[in-house]
Order: C-alpha cells, then sequence, then structure tokens
C-alpha cells in the first residue's frame, strides 16, 4: 500500500503534535468532547513541560495551529511560553477539535460503563464508526448555541462523532491549509486532543480502521514526524520523553477501568 | 480638520486597546523597546484583572492583534484566559511593535537622565520626531538578527526610532488590515506597547504633535474607542477603570524622575 520510504537525499519538514495537558473534566472522569473544560493544575504543568521539551529540540516551530477549545490552546500557550517562542503565528480552527462525544458529554465515564455495559462504553469510546447517542440542542453540553462556532452552518455542527466523522472533517483542513505551511518549509506544531491527533496519526502513518483503536496518545508530551515533500514520513514517528510517552499512553488506554 | 460627530444614527464598532502589564525591565527602569522582557508577577496580575474588566464588558472581542513582542502576547493570553475568550483568531505583527530606543535599548533610564541631562532624556522620550541614536547592529540589545523579523528585508528591520516614525510604519497595517475587520463588523481587541498605543491614539483622535507628549497610556487597563464607519469617534475614548487609568497615567509621566 504506502511505497517503502525512499533512500534518495530530500529536504524534511517536521511536524510536531502535542496533546493538551490533564483539564478539570478528565480529572472528574467525565467525557468532555466538545464541551470548554480548563486545564487542572497538573495539566498546566504538563504544557510548561512540553515547552521545555521544545525548547532543547530543533526545528522550532513557526507556526501553531490549535483547536477552538481552551484547553488546547492553554496548553499551546504555556508550551510557548517556556519555549520562549510566544511570538509565532497562530491558528485556530474548530477541525482540530476533540471529537464531539453526543450524548456521553458531560457524564461520568465509569457510570456510563456500568450503566450500559464495557463492551457499549467501549465501542463508543474506540471503535471506528460507531458514534456515541447524539445530543439534544437545548442539552446544557451541546454547542449548538456557542458563539465560537457562529461561522460554520448550524448543521454543520455536529451533534456527535465517531473517530471516522472526525478524520471526515479533520482531513481537508490538513490538506488544504496546514500541508500548505509545511510544503512552504514552516515547522508546524498542532495542539490539540486525543481523538483529532489519532485522526491525524491514522491519516499519516497509514493505520487500519481496526488497529488505530489500540493507539492512545499520551498527554503533555511533544510527538514528532519527519516528512517529504509529499508529506509522507521519512522515519518511525517518535516522542521527546519516549519513557514518559509509554507510561502516559497506557494511563490513558486504563480510563473506565 | 475633522468634521462634527454625526448625529445621524450609524452602526457603532467597538476598538479595544490594552497596553501590556509591568515588565521586568519596567521594574528595573530599563528603556526595554524592541527587547523581549516578559512581564513580572505585577504586570500578570495587571493582565488578568484586564481581563475581569473585558468579562463584565459588552461587546466582547472578536479577534486579537498583538505585536511580536512577548510581553503584548503574555498580557493578552491572560486577559483572554480571564475573559474566558481564548479561542478568539490572532494575529501578530511588528507594526504593532513599541518604539524602537535604539542606542538607549537596556540603558536605564535614571542614568541616561544624569548623563545626558534631563532635557535630552526628555527629548529622547517625549519629542515627536527626535529619535535616539541608532543602535548597532551588533549590539546585544540590538534585533538585526532576530528570527521573529526574518520576514522583514534587513533594511527594513529599525534601529532607532522617534514617535514619528512609529506611525509611519503602523497607521499602514491599521488601515489596511485591522480597518478591515472593524468594518466586517468585529470587535477588535489590540494587545500592545505604550508608544505603539499613543501613535493609534494621536491618530484617532486627530491629536497634534505637540499635545502628544503629554498623553500616557496606563498599563493594564482596556481603553475603548467607539467608531463610525468611517472609523472616527462618536462619543470620547474611555478607559473600563477610570480612577486606576488617572493614576496609572501620572506613574507613567514620572518615569525617569
Amino acid at each position: 500500500m504506502s511505497e517503502p520510504v525512499s533512500k534518495k537525499s530530500k529536504p524534511t519538514h517536521t511536524l510536531i503534535l502535542l496533546r493538551h495537558g490533564e483539564s478539570e473534566w478528565n480529572e472528574k472522569n467525565l467525557f468532555t468532547g466538545w464541551v470548554d473544560a480548563k486545564l487542572n493544575a497538573k495539566g498546566r504543568k504538563e504544557a510548561t513541560h512540553a515547552g521545555e521539551l521544545l525548547a532543547d529540540f530543533e526545528p522550532k516551530p513557526d507556526v501553531l495551529y490549535t483547536s477552538k477549545l481552551s484547553r488546547a490552546i492553554q496548553t499551546a500557550n504555556l508550551a510557548l511560553e517556556s519555549a520562549d517562542r510566544l511570538w509565532i503565528d497562530v491558528k485556530r480552527n474548530w477541525r482540530l477539535n476533540e471529537r464531539h462525544y453526543g450524548a456521553l458529554q458531560g457524564k461520568n465515564k465509569k457510570e456510563i460503563a456500568e450503566e450500559f455495559g464495557n463492551e457499549k462504553f467501549m465501542t463508543w469510546r474506540r471503535s471506528f464508526d460507531v458514534p456515541p447517542p447524539p445530543i439534544a440542542d437545548d442539552d446544557k453540553f451541546s454547542q449548538y448555541n456557542d458563539e465560537r462556532y457562529a461561522d460554520l452552518p448550524k448543521d454543520e455542527i455536529p451533534k456527535t462523532e465517531s473517530l471516522k466523522l472526525v478524520i471526515d472533517r479533520l482531513l481537508p483542513y490538513w490538506s488544504d491549509v496546514i500541508a500548505k505551511d509545511i510544503k512552504e518549509g514552516k515547522t508546524v506544531l498542532i495542539t490539540a486532543h486525543g481523538n483529532s491527533l489519532r485522526a491525524l496519526v491514522k491519516h499519516l502513518d497509514n493505520i487500519s480502521d481496526d488497529d488505530i483503536a489500540g493507539l492512545n496518545i499520551p498527554t503533555g508530551i511533544p510527538l514528532i514526524y519527519e516528512l517529504d515533500d509529499d508529506l509522507k514520513p521519512v522515519r518511525e514517528r517518535y516522542y521527546l520523553d519516549p519513557e514518559a510517552a509509554a507510561a502516559g499512553a497506557a494511563a490513558v488506554a486504563n480510563q473506565g477501568k
């Protein structure tokens, strides 16, 4: 399927992915999705540490992409502050948002697992194309009337999403906007969310619909891609702090257990 | 020169100006200019308080403009965090930077006043069109090789500036870029610096070259303009915390004394 990595020396591009640190809602074990939970003290520390890792890494980010959610933006602001790169250009887009968790938003993960059984819980969390039940427009955890999505036609504001639907809304932004910056030679930093970053990793590494279920991205540790001019990886993706990344990924996998 | 304010009811636009809070270099009484001093603890508090004032104000900012200097960006990040508006779009441009203080950058204000006399000191600080001596390209406080201005042709990177030169480089950005957002109906927040904001206020209120010397903008207090479609003020500019603003302006006027 994917061609063998070219041995010719080509200019490579660096892409840096960063999942936001722990939020007040992660801590309470709630499904967050598009709800705008803020970082907690641990999440702030993780973000600052991510910036320290970036400060020791070359190349440095030239442009920042974030979702429209505060926890990703706070993570970027704190990381760029500790990396002393606050001045780079910033682009925000809802297409980098976390997966919309539908009617599960605002609900406790453990309670959902107990109420609906572990199988349904794991299906909603990890199946590729089964979205949870949709959220009602007047639900207090719906974003139907959220001013930050006012530019979006009302019928395009998600009411629930599977990972497949996240890929469908993320990839056009990747191909049309972010990829352009990368091809122009910019080092791009994307601060986003567990599922929007899984969607991107699935695309970049051509991971199958089945295998993506087993992929967990830890919070607060920069994930590095080196890409050729066709934006194909020229080496395996890696974390700036591999040991912490392995521990973090295991912790994500255990959520709700 | 300026026409009397129209009595017809017109849609008005709101512009919010915010001078960054106290930096580590303000505290040490050093000429900062384009040197990238960071906010100190007091400056961070001022920025957070500015956001609290914005949280109680309507309309809310839709788009943020900042200089390329960390202290203005930190101020914006903290203010938007406490106003819960982190998600708005952001544009950064060097044309909003503080006045370049030439060879005075990195020097103590009191020592400069003593060495050169108060008259020369006040001329450099407050005259309209007399720039300080230029800074050498290899001076450690020069920005000649600063990566954040890499997009700028080398001979356009300032080596010193008067307020007049600040106006010359700021107004094209105001007219071509910021004004466009305002005319499209967006509420614009600009976080910038004492002199770049004085330059803008001089333009908006048509203040004479002589009178601008007496205008001091306090740190950390949102300054509100209501503008008509020609971007002329429809009422006098005002601060969200007028008492604190008056005290703050007096403190700025006393610097170096």
